[in-house]
């Protein structure tokens, strides 16, 4: 048996992280720079949030890329990697008001969809366990079942309610035959009852999938979303309005909030897999989920389908850096009172 | 003489359609998976919306590329091709529910203008002559000439409105000393009476061309035309009630539509030739199309100047087939009185 | 049940060969223009040569992309897609000659390893069980181990030499803790018996891959390999004369020639997924393998690892298209007796 | 001593201006071909506009590039360059109306930071010796301190306002332990007092930098700023009319334009150096600048940042050269009265 | 009439070279900062070369955009454009030795072939009729068939030879059912008579085309070709051996090389618009240009091909320029006897 | 003052190594997965090799991006970042086989051009001085000046030769009134002492430049120098078995080697800022940098002018890193005495 193949399974076999030393295209350091944490070394870090990796794409259906995403999402930014960022709006360091540590990405196998996914879950169950907030770079949208599922596991199935951004409404039945994929996280939620139909609001849904059929269950599973005609019309600022009350309905814990990068338009934000025109300004996403993570109490979020391949002078990497600064300000001001 | 060359010649007698089996850069299978015809079945065939493309860009003055086009619109997407996009927001499929076939590319001459125009203008017109819609898919425009010709010849000239998305007017006296070329067919249309001046509606016009007496001409004509200046300051919600209402006047019995994708700003459809700055966003564009189908008889259409050389990731080519898609959700939500 | 997953479900239980209807990112036409042909027409079917496709990239252990190889390498040419190449040195038309059709892509599965590889070995053991030589377009490297079977259980396993092409060994004893992956294809055919280790020649490997215990298994398995360093120094033509010696040993039925894109130095061919400098000219892998073919029977081929997201004006899938063309060519030239 | 360094000597020792004979990387022609001028030649030129390029990008933290900007943006359009732009709107051309000329790149020296900004800001100001309008082609914002104080010496410190476009608001203390650099001229204006701070407006800020301590010391210096977050909630026409009121205060002589590139979204403007998601759309950019150049009286400007190595089918360039032709549309029509 | 319009037809009537004033992709300076010159100065100048460009590329078949590789060239370096370009290997300037003067391009109108080719054949006849040795930077091949022409006029019908670098023959009977496009020229060459078949040395041609019957015409009129496998056979040294023999075989005054710049590998020339893999490395095509160059009479030269939307960070573009050179390098090495 | 500036400066005043967290572009992790060491623990580590960045291209005439070069190449390879590379044809693993360690990147100063050279030039001699071997990943050329006068300072003025792999000779006298520029650094060097004429081997010179009063010059100083037209008429093994032999004569303590990556045609290696056509192959370079080291004893060596802008697909960013590793190769063999 050769070396190589012998220090990846011993590693495999001990601890559900894996690094670049394992795989090549993990990341190799923190978002912008944060403070490195192990796994095991959480518990007693006074950090509250907990940024992670799922450098996984084998759930896509259609252009794959999504695995460099973590490293792509961690590494987009100008300025010097200090784990320092002042809202100029407030002035306030969400990394530091809020404690971010990074623990890198999770060790998931490349080919193996359920192997991964369990991995995952675990991992994000172990930081959801420590009172801190996980915080999930994907990889392809399939994660969220993993990543809203370990939060679930915590908090209680059905006492988290889920705000999804995404072109796509990712309740499909199966795809290609198979229970897992890019197409169908929120079928799995809402069946396994992790996240009941409920307890979702999906925004910016639009195009020509999924079909009638499809939409009629999510409707009886009294999904709520909005369609960029609906925001359209009425305006983004009212439809967050009534996702805030619609998540913060009886009794609920917190939220997950999931972000497609997808959501914006293809024009904007050409780096992603299934790209669908007519979506959401970058400006609008940003506002959003800022005001989301302020008026919510935010229990976990994943940023995915972030496709380096594809993108175009790392636009959209830098878009998906900014959506996660964005929800950490919220959550800073939420803690500060401002 | 060759074997290649004899085959050829052949046939070009015979039809004035072709394939990838005689133009290397011909589309090579149907929009989304619709159902191919040849255009000697058409009469037959219950299909309301015909699809062609035009794969002409010797009408450009800048950037070529548009030959592309047909080609990269028809793939443009991440679903199976499988002929059926039922809409979100209302779960019809238009390609269903209008019967949408597509007749392959107009066999066109690489350097010969005329000649190609000629062989779109019959095309077109064929299709016309079945009580069927033409949808073509460039191509430079230049090919409106040709298309909304053969339109008018069947639907009678002055009879057709023509709603024109584009940053141009495209309305020049010549170019570069010629008649035909993509900065003149609106011109050539008014003056052969194919389609006059008053029945013009021309939105999201903006920058340094034509020059102020073909501007003056065009008044002259009565052509109506919105400025992107106009739609900031009045809304583009206003503009196309207008247009609307103008395109209604008179007796007409429908219109065509005729999108030039630089109608959206170039930083979201940077795929085009003589891109101008400051257009639509993706968003106004599909909203726009889909309701004018909506409230007025459509005729036929086209959609032209996607030059994938140029584009990212395909967005302009994803933006260009979601336009042919809003427009035939517009035409079916008539057909069923939603 | 959706009616979509309804009829996806009821074609994969049919038939292993999808097309585009099923799965978006397969190829829509035929290589070159050849005839389409069913696997169920084949029997009677005077043609000698099959080409299928295996999109197929969920065995890569780095840059996926190779699912959108097969579609990319059909479509590489600028001529006519008229089935029609004669091959400038002498006259000959390797598609007419031989007899080429293609039954479009095997139906795989996104994610989900072992049972595409079935699919891919079913459909090119039914290829080879009717005289006729598979020739297979990848997709990643994982193939080879479905293709070299498929073709081992026709003629034999132990009969059939296997002639690679690659900067890699793909002798890998396990990947990721997976039997099956791009890194081990070539392992698992000696360790099944489908291919062993003494039929086996290797041209052009070079870099930091694999590790010592593994070459010494490559060596104590007898395979025969040639280092870049080789080729440098003794000249590509001895050591293809060499191959060529090899792999006629011992009564053995025919070759199967696997060629690995990246092959070629990543300069010349950069749309490749582990990209590899320091590798072949483009001129000297198309002569290579032309003499290859024409000097030994060709029992069945594939050219995998072409990712068209990496590549640059399609010049890697040029490359691709011309390597299959070459091989037909010495095909051809062996069949005429020229 | 080599000759071609003997004549760059001589040609640097003798002028302030250089062309492509001493720069390869200088523009080789004028701004969408007007005439093209020495700087001697401008005291009796009717002109009144005078565009000047400064090549210049080592005042950069991160991605450099803008050293080709002024070739990129005098070049960027698919009309015949004849000097000749009559605006859409109101059939104006620009350039004619006020008489615009190009003297060419200023002879700025790789590397050299401080030498370069000497040059640049002796050429900025005997332009405006002459009474013309210096309109800068950028290079990176470290020149608008060479571009705003070469034109404050001659209308007067203190007697010129700043209206500046950015996302950032280039007010660092330092920028790696230098006083110059793209991240420090606006702090190096309000301290020489060539602009004092209650001569700014910055509109279009956003993202996490600088940090608190600088915008306290903003405040403190009485700067007036518009952050992305204000224009959402109060609209960009509101902020401009307030930009217009705060900007002609105090017997000020007129303005200083400095339109920062990456104030629009990255997205819609990918080829720029230090892109922040989230910004104004091209549209807004350039109503913007167009009204603002009519309401008040432009005495320079400039136009940065961007950098074609990032760009993508030069949408960036474009959008830069309608940036300067809008702002001299606002000029023409101030002038003529309309 | 408008005025754009009227200047327009006025210059066209005038004069055949034209400007970006007249045609936006027409080259804005002089190859390598050489002195300028209008057609009518040429007479008295003591320049030996003169450099011109044929911005037309619509006599493609397939990728269009070598319209843009007049400016390209001219403008591929890293050097100052300062109009000297000592060589490396012997210290001779060969822009001053022989004195090269660039005349800008030709007045070609994007879609005329015929009228197109007309004013090339002019402006080369003028150029040639001075005793200067014209150099034309295409466009596509079919100016070739100009280029040549206009040489021939000038030194005698069947006086020249024509040495070819090119991976196709263009010696097609038709292209498209047309007399003049890319394919095309050398067969419209050899039936005019003006380099009639034993007149031609073609060098790098391999693939799929032309078919056998146009090569059985080739060899019928004595056409001698060397093929990339005789190349590889025999070295690239022989073949340039032979050809300067077979060159200047009886009688002939001297030669026009025409150099399509895919004769190189696509892999190392990405930016053209009909690749054909398996080509020249560009250390092989520089030193045979030269070496032909210096051996033999240059009574013109054209370099063609060069597809600026294809291509990436210029390699084929400066490659081009190179060419250029090498020719030019050949001719002062022999002017200078060294 | 602020926090962020005081933190920089501190930091910049303690030590000459910064990492991210101080400049944004510099490299976040080491080379392939070597172990990390800081520069003070140097002394007492067993490692023999020392790799280092240089972050720096503001020494850049034309195109500048090579300040991302040291991160590009420390991560450009699609295996497992452990720090293990076994050599395919020895099985030697030069990275533990001589111990690599990487201590990050030296503290440049954007925009400072002597400043940065100091601290390289210090850390440079401060890793020599340990008796490792400094192995410095640049940055543009600029940088060999510190690179190789570091390593003089330890083993003796005149004591190292000097062998350089580069398109140009960057024996330029002043480069833009400058002494320190990537077009001169063996001037300085020659000038100073540090490596005397006679210790140079140029291999790969090409093109037009420098003039011949600098070849004049380099003459006169006894360098050797190969020009690309030397090594295709007398191969490269030869030319390299007079660099071994020129190299060792006299008493020199060892060689230091310089790669500039644009010694390698640039249509294999498009990823570099002054490109000159007509280059070595990969394969080339890297047979020969790897007999050098074994061949010669290397006191120190750099990889320099890899511009990732400019790159496709990274496969230069790919070559650079293997130039890096048969160098190491180089030297294991050496040290193993294969």
């Amino acid at each position: 048996m050769s070396t190589q193949y012998e220090r990846y399974q011993r590693r495999a076999a001990e601890v559900p992280l894996a690094t670049a030393e394992y795989i090549a295209f993990a990341s190799r350091d923190t978002f912008l720079g944060v403070p490195a944490r192990r796994l095991d070394q959480l518990t007693d870090d006074p950090a509250e949030v907990v940024i992670l990796g799922a450098p996984f794409d084998w759930g896509t259906t259609y252009r794959p890329g999504a695995r460099f995403g973590p490293k792509a999402i961690r590494e987009a930014d100008y300025g010097a990697m200090d784990g320092y960022r002042p809202h100029l709006p407030t002035g306030i360091d969400p990394l530091g008001t809020l404690g971010v540590v990074d623990i890198g990405d999770v060790f998931v196998v490349p080919g193996q969809v359920e192997l991964s996914l369990e991995r995952i879950t675990e991992v994000v169950e172990r930081v959801a366990r420590t009172g801190k907030v996980p915080l999930v770079l994907g990889g392809d949208h399939t994660i969220t079942f993993a990543d809203a599922t370990g939060v679930a596991r915590v908090h209680g199935f059905g006492q988290v309610a889920l705000i999804h951004f995404d072109a796509h409404a990712d309740t499909g039945e199966h795809q290609n035959d198979q229970l897992y994929g890019h197409g169908t996280p929120m079928r799995r939620l809402v069946e396994s009852g992790a996240v009941p139909g409920h307890r979702f609001v999906q925004i910016g849904l639009r195009g020509y999938w999924p079909e009638p059929e499809v939409v009629e269950w999510m409707r009886s599973q009294d999904m709520r979303f909005y369609l960029m005609s609906d925001i359209e019309e009425r305006g983004l600022r009212t439809v967050v309005d009534e996702a805030v009350a619609y998540a913060s309905r009886g009794g609920v814990k917190g939220v997950f909030i999931s972000v497609d990068i997808d959501v914006v338009d293809p024009g904007m934000a050409p780096g992603t897999g299934t790209p669908e025109p007519g979506g959401l300004t970058s400006r609008q996403l940003l506002d959003a989920v800022r005001r989301l993570a302020k008026e919510l109490v935010v229990l976990g979020a994943d940023v995915v389908e972030v496709s380096p391949p594809y993108d175009t002078a790392e636009v959209t990497a830098y878009l998906a850096n900014r959506v996660v600064l964005e929800i950490l300000n919220g959550m800073a001001e939420r803690k500060l009172g401002v």
